[in-house]
């Protein structure tokens, strides 16, 4: 718990270790009734005499035995059986060592009692499809993205305030919503080169939908695609364009609340015998009612009158929305748009009431009809903190990572005395040492099973947050966030711009415009090369490296400045080295190197060097490096 | 999250704090829709500028002003209103300081993000009854307490082996469960007032149901009490006398299962077509199944055959157990027996196989209707491990806290080198410092509401463990592990014995006989007098305090060797330190004093005493003191 300040570093690698990737589980998803077998990595510093299995089987924990599965010099690996007998059968190990025991939980290692939440998990739940978790996601905001010629021609709806493509984006006031850059679809289609270019393998594009707002987030309809965007036909055409390259696209839907300018509840709101009227949380005598003169009282999000939101009590919602033949979430899964899945907005109240919580309830009825329309469907929930509840395994495929990657790198990497406000908090981002950072990745990782974990979306920005570049300050820290991104469990998500610089200090002031023009000059100052080749060469080292998708991860040392960790699989080793300022680099063991090979520097200036006493990792920094052990 | 061992002293009380006792938040059951307000310490020494409420309303944290509401030159407290939107509705600080923020939750305080689980809570539903909390609880187990002259009378049955009253249980083998000393209720009777000079409240009986066993929890009728104790006659004599003496009586029952010599269980097996056939859990394809020969398979509790499991899928189940006129659950609580309520044995498992998981349900319809026969009822839970899962406020009253209470306290006050096996696993129960009990403390106690946490019977040992005397090794750390108790929040529960120095090392040896010849005597080997003065006292002491029995709770100071915390109400203020070893004492802030004043020394000889420079708290040990600050 204690993230003083100090010069110490910690080194991790004495400790016994397991996660759910290869190493120490089997790939695959187990049905009710098999027997799975989980292994875990003690080393010989660590004083283990013995170890068990403990599961908890119809609510009553069970100490099995573990047995002897191999080892070296260095370590000692046991295996054991875990009776899948629950959906989610949680179990972590016992480490009987002289007097004492010790936990070992997705935590770490515990000397003393502990709680089961952060137990590991072996679930019968399929994960997500390959593709969400392997490859880079790309973020983009339709309005800010490309104008295609088409744009110029189009008129400017009475809600709209046009704005000129180079203008700075408003941080604040009604502008924000409401200023209209003119990005469109067929913009987007003409710059796929640009993804490709970066490894990107997921386009997620934020809502197309017609609406009041240049955010889209306030439907007016989910019948069809807003002509300002080029509408469905331009949506057809971009979805062809990026299946095309092989790449998936992913929609974004607000199942917790349409705009009050939707369709549905124009109708709501003329007729209470609608069929409409059920759609919508009138007046319940809770928070956040909005009351408009002239009209029903209603509940909007956050009591926003503009975002009348969603009964997930009422069938008529469930019919429109997911399980109808021509619902929401089926309907642009089919062809000519053929979604490869759903991020969702506001997933984390959507169908949460009072004392009625449907969320788990509409997640798994999403994924259903999803996984109905296209096998390898995916589904990804918007949510800016504790997400564990909601991830069992059978909902969200995933969640976007704020809680568990965002806001601890953040707070890692920013300088002292930033003025960034830190997303919902009335204060800046604060500067913490590693050991908080690591700390929160580590226990919020844990609440959820191992494959959730490495499918979530990590991101260092979205378009809700200000631009990293704005939080860290330097090109060099931007380095190194992009090289955690790259290389941490889980998912790496781009938001279309970080790659080349962009600045932005909150989340409106964050969308902002590609700059083309400055693309096609070679550089500019909203164009910066020397970073996008940064991201161009981390994505495709991630692509080529096995142990940076799907290994697992072990923190190997800990100091305020610097962290190290371990990506493996049966076959890789890589060893991270991220430093935000100097410090003292630190001497790992000497075995984790293949004998008599040096490390193979795969990216990054830090020096890691095999010298006759182990591993030793130099002080330099801000810096990183990425090495392949073996 | 350090235990390391070492000599310093860490004072805590620089720190914000908040909990659900009086001082911070109403006390009272808010409704839906309610406002409460809630209360935050904030010592001057903690650099705090500001402080926010965080909530999490449908899903989403909101941040909240608090207002400053008073303090002194010590200390600010702020205040915050909570709007009680949900059935459970958490919420937590935020502590604006400068360079960063904090949180402060149930754990404590956080220099980093953390998740949600240990956030305070604020419930609609009804605590427990007052008496459930307030007054000691006392178990007994039937064949070892007392025999009336009535029971030489009796036949012995063909399953039992007579064993004399001052034999020692077998502690393992056939004989831990047939050997029969032949306690029945008469005998308890004769006794009670044994137990209202201890100032017991509440008298807990296991089963007394008739069984093929000593302890029965393998009922063989929930219809009548085991005539061996003297039957329905002799239960309703106890029930009298205890009420007679304003004490309250509490039940066993098993809900998880019935012994396989349940009137139920044989006509299940006799006759498929039978009601009682949909009563129990077949062969599943699952684990514990139990195959005896010439029987259709069935699920067992942990597979053995002599425990089948109850289905709670089934509609009979329900009506016989729970909802039916005549159900087991409501009518003891009737006369002429009117129970006080119950305790559930194997709570944990009830209701749960496989992807079956009807725990909470169960637990809800017991409680309710418990509720319905007698509107100061209560329902405790057996529960080994981490029961948070189980205890939103909704079901169970409270669990048996062995992960909160019996698991840390052990951990802390055994000696090193001890060989009584640790429950459930496989080592003896391991010396740890002060910091793991604190944490473990903590951390489960903060994944309930408070109101819970104050609830939860809280045991140095029950009829399932070895004897506390056989743990601790020595009288003077007995006294250090009843103080404690009898200080902690929570009820206290003595097993039976505990008192006066029964020993024991595992749960079958440990179910003793009560020496009343020694008692007559003035004493003896199994009738320590001095040992029962300790508890006598401290028993008084609680009864005598509010601040003890329904103060908050902050740690002031831990040492390895050593504990100190305030239990405080508005009116109220008790300090209790606890050392099981020398250690070097500690200064606590002269402020935690009325001005002027000595501390008024309530109980024990540890040297706490005021000087110029704050509060001394002398090193000796092992020893403890209760004192009351103002």
């Amino acid at each position: 718990m204690t993230t003083d300040r100090d010069d110490r570093t910690t080194i991790l690698l004495d400790r016994a270790h397991h996660d759910g990737s290869t190493l120490y589980a089997p790939a695959g998803t187990p049905a009710l009734g098999d027997e799975v077998t989980v292994r875990v990595r003690v080393p010989k510093g660590a004083g283990v005499r013995d170890v068990r299995l403990r599961t908890v089987r119809d609510g009553e924990p069970r100490l099995l035995p573990a047995r002897r599965d191999g080892g070296d010099a260095h370590e000692d690996w046991y295996a054991a059986d875990v009776v899948v007998h629950h959906p989610v059968t949680s179990y972590r190990f016992f480490l009987d060592v002289p007097g004492g025991y010790r936990w070992l939980d997705g935590r770490g290692v515990h000397d003393r009692e502990v709680p089961d939440a952060a137990s590991f998990r072996v679930t019968t739940h399929a994960p997500a499809p390959g593709w969400l978790r392997d490859g880079l996601a790309y973020q983009v905001f339709p309005d800010r993205f490309a104008r295609s010629a088409a744009a110029d021609g189009r008129a400017v709806p009475g809600w709209a305030v046009p704005a000129a493509w180079g203008d700075e984006p408003a941080g604040a006031g009604p502008l924000a919503g409401t200023q209209l850059f003119g990005g469109d679809l067929d913009g987007v289609v003409e710059h796929l080169d640009h993804l490709e270019a970066l490894g990107v393998r997921t386009l997620y594009l934020t809502p197309v939908f017609p609406g009041r707002s240049n955010h889209r987030y306030d439907a007016a309809t989910f019948d069809h695609v807003d002509p300002l965007l080029g509408g469905d036909a331009a949506y057809a055409r971009l979805a062809r364009a990026v299946h095309g390259r092989g790449m998936r696209l992913m929609g974004d839907v607000t199942t917790n609340h349409t705009g009050d300018g939707h369709e549905w509840f124009a109708r709501a709101l003329e007729d209470p015998a609608s069929a409409e009227r059920d759609l919508y949380l009138w007046d319940d005598g809770g928070p956040d009612v909005a009351r408009p003169q002239g009209a029903d009282p209603y509940v909007g999000w956050l009591g926003h009158g503009s975002l009348p939101k969603l009964d997930w009590g009422a069938e008529e919602t469930w019919r429109r929305m997911v399980i109808g033949d021509e619902a929401v979430v089926a309907r642009y899964l089919r062809e000519p748009f053929a979604l490869d899945g759903w991020r969702v907005d506001v997933a984390n109240m959507t169908g949460r009431r009072g004392s009625a919580d449907r969320t788990h309830a509409v997640a798994r009825a999403v994924r259903e009809r999803i996984l109905a329309e296209r096998a390898d469907g995916a589904l990804v929930a918007e949510h800016f903190h504790d997400a564990a509840a909601d991830l069992a395994g059978d909902g969200w495929h995933a969640t976007m990572n704020y809680a568990g990657f965002t806001r601890p790198a953040w707070s890692w990497l920013v300088p002292e005395g930033s003025d960034v406000p830190f997303l919902d908090l009335p204060v800046p981002v604060p500067r913490r040492p590693a050991a908080a950072m690591v700390e929160t990745m580590r226990e919020v990782a844990a609440l959820v099973p191992w494959r959730v974990a490495a499918t979530q979306w990590n991101m260092l920005g979205s378009h809700d947050t200000p631009r990293l570049r704005s939080i860290v300050g330097s090109r060099e820290l931007v380095e190194v966030a992009a090289t955690l991104l790259f290389t941490y469990p889980g998912a790496p998500v781009v938001f279309a711009g970080d790659e080349v610089g962009a600045t932005g200090t909150n989340g409106e002031h964050a969308r902002t415009t590609m700059a083309w023009d400055q693309a096609a000059r070679g550089g500019g100052p909203r164009w910066d090369t020397a970073m996008l080749d940064v991201y161009r060469r981390l994505s495709a080292l991630r692509a080529a490296s096995t142990a940076l998708r799907d290994g697992g991860l072990r923190w190997a040392a800990v100091h305020d400045d610097a962290v190290a960790y371990l990506r493996e699989t049966p076959d890789e080793r890589v060893l991270v080295v991220l430093a935000r300022a100097p410090w003292p680099g630190v001497r790992l063991p000497g075995h984790l190197l293949e004998p008599g090979a040096q490390p193979e520097v795969l990216y990054g200036d830090l020096g890691v060097r095999a010298t006759a006493d182990g591993l030793d990792v130099s002080g330099d920094g801000p810096g990183v490096a990425v090495v392949r052990l073996a």
